[in-house]
């Protein structure tokens, strides 16, 4: 159990404008991301469950072909396997999880 | 697979000055909080793991004895079964996500 500050971990950048710290927790993967606007993430998917939280700004998401544009307030459940992409349409902060853990982003 | 506005979720106030939204995904809840300044939550565990994100205030958080102020940026990580408490200390916003689902919360 512990407490955590995200300015500890490091920031890493594993696609063109989006900057991400990750947490990870027993069971989740928490990746914290500050993106670009205009930067674009190509379609990929995961076995992983994945949740999306907008904290700030707008994003265009993706999912299997539906695209809208999201803000906060506004939440995706991705299910396993489902293909997503998505654009910023503004500098944005966005919080994903993702069930199991991403042992791919330790 | 679906997008969806917290908005559109019946607000709940299973503490008071604790009025939270929650949305289940296939395998997490996620708990969405506005809390009123000098709100207290008593101590409490389960078996569910929880993480815990402050996006907006701050929050008195006790992890077992461990007490400390929470803010934006600060994550905390509450494994299965330990003892928590709490007491808003200005209005806030967090996010809490467990692991499995709350089904106590549906």
């Amino acid at each position: 159990m512990s407490f955590l500050k995200l300015k500890d971990f490091e920031e890493k950048e594993p696609v063109p404008g989006y900057k991400v710290r990750f947490i990870h927790s027993d069971n989740m993967t928490f990746a914290y991301w500050n993106i670009d606007a205009g930067a674009s993430l190509p379609e990929h998917s995961h076995p992983h469950e994945q949740v999306a939280n907008v904290i700030e700004g707008k994003f265009e998401f993706n999912l299997a072909g539906d695209k809208r544009v999201i803000e906060p307030g506004d939440v995706v459940t991705i299910p396993s396997n489902v293909k997503h992409s998505g654009k910023a349409v503004t500098d944005c902060r966005l919080i994903d999880v993702f069930y199991p853990v991403r042992e791919d982003y330790k």
